[in-house]
């Protein structure tokens, strides 16, 4: 059985104006591996209500599973949850669970739960809520999109709330080859011993250190034995370092 | 006159899998807005055809310029150059200038000119070569695409190449605030001061550190003097310290 594949949105301003750089990218994309899900496309958009619209439902009617992150917080910019009832169909409201939640919360911390918080509670209709132990405020699920925020230790947290609810498939195994040889002359090797394995992903990633040229090879696939066959023949090809 | 729009996608399977982290897209969003053009979508794809294709399309539909890394190596996942043909319906092959510099590159290097080295030469028709001073073998742009490799340092002296031959707009100023508050509380004025400057885009981005929250307060524009203005209110609002 192929894996279940999944597509990421990161939603917000920072990463594009190149303010910050992504974390979250990084950490779903592995977590989803050692699940077995193969991360088939990220997208980064703006906080602009019809890109965050387009992407949601592109990604959705594409993949088994999306993962948003971003936009979920309590300022006029944040308007992830909207644009995905949006995207959906379905009306969307402040929820008294999720209400009863930040209510709970801002109490113990002495702080009001304003207008601006309350925004953390309008969860579309028919979303399920995905508990954030950080801060509270809970990101969603509806549909096969997974709704969470931004903010790289909620995040994470978040992630590890969804996970296990979901089926996945043979972890992904992965081996790498070193080899101290340019792109070019292991490419012709490679492609046909790729051809030989149609089931396994192999890729190679060219690096120069100490002013040489070497070439990082991946063999991936679900099937383990098979990850292992296929590099011992790309081993008897070009001897190099296990990395 | 409203400044031009780019968007990124990153061609590979290294960033999906979780392998490495993309460097390509910090250092575009960077140069981007330093050249005034607004970076606004990214979506990074696997070595897939059907995927490189349509995503193609729909930015260079959707944005003023496109800039693309990755797969343009040697090997027989290398296949952005067919990918860009087929998604403008142009023809593609080797073209005798890039084969020269080829050429002559491996030759001062005492290597072959292989099969796979020669794929670096397939050009789609009616492209313009862009110089790769680094690894030789060329990116190229057509229409509103610029394609460029993928590993880090051939991709930053292609983007230093491309840029300054593209009409940029006011260069985009930042001001950033920390304020010692939580988002929720920055949230209701910083909505009304949004409102207020619709020309400018104002994000808040809450961090925790030694256990006490407080939100980055990011004002951005193209005209500077209404960047100011916007902070000095803001400042007025929240005491903080400019970051």
């Amino acid at each position: 059985m192929p894996n279940p594949t999944a597509a990421m949105l990161v939603i917000g301003d920072e990463i594009l104006s190149g303010r910050t750089r992504d974390a979250n990218m990084h950490h779903l994309a592995a977590e989803l591996t050692r699940h077995g899900i193969a991360l088939s496309e990220v997208r980064i958009v703006s906080d602009q209500r019809d890109a965050i619209v387009a992407a949601v439902k592109a990604l959705s009617d594409g993949f088994d599973h999306v993962f948003t992150s971003g936009g979920i917080g309590p300022t006029h910019d944040d308007i992830t949850a909207d644009c995905i009832a949006a995207a959906f169909g379905v009306s969307i409201d402040v929820r008294d669970d999720a209400r009863e939640l930040l209510a709970a919360h801002y109490d113990r911390q002495g702080s009001a739960l304003n207008e601006a918080r309350l925004r953390m509670a309008r969860i579309p209709e028919g979303a399920t809520l995905i508990e954030n132990p950080v801060s509270i405020a809970p990101g969603f699920t509806i549909n096969n999109v997974h709704v969470m925020a931004g903010v790289p230790n909620v995040f994470q947290a978040m992630v590890a709330t969804v996970l296990p609810t979901l089926t996945g498939g043979a972890p992904l195994q992965s081996q790498t080859l070193r080899v101290d040889r340019g792109e070019g002359d292991v490419a012709g090797p490679l492609g046909r011993l790729a051809e030989e394995y149609p089931e396994l992903s192999m890729g190679s990633y060219p690096f120069q250190r100490n002013g040489a040229y070497g070439t990082n090879v991946v063999i991936r696939g679900s099937d383990g034995p098979m990850v292992s066959e296929a590099m011992a023949k790309l081993v008897a090809l070009f001897p190099g370092t296990p990395a």
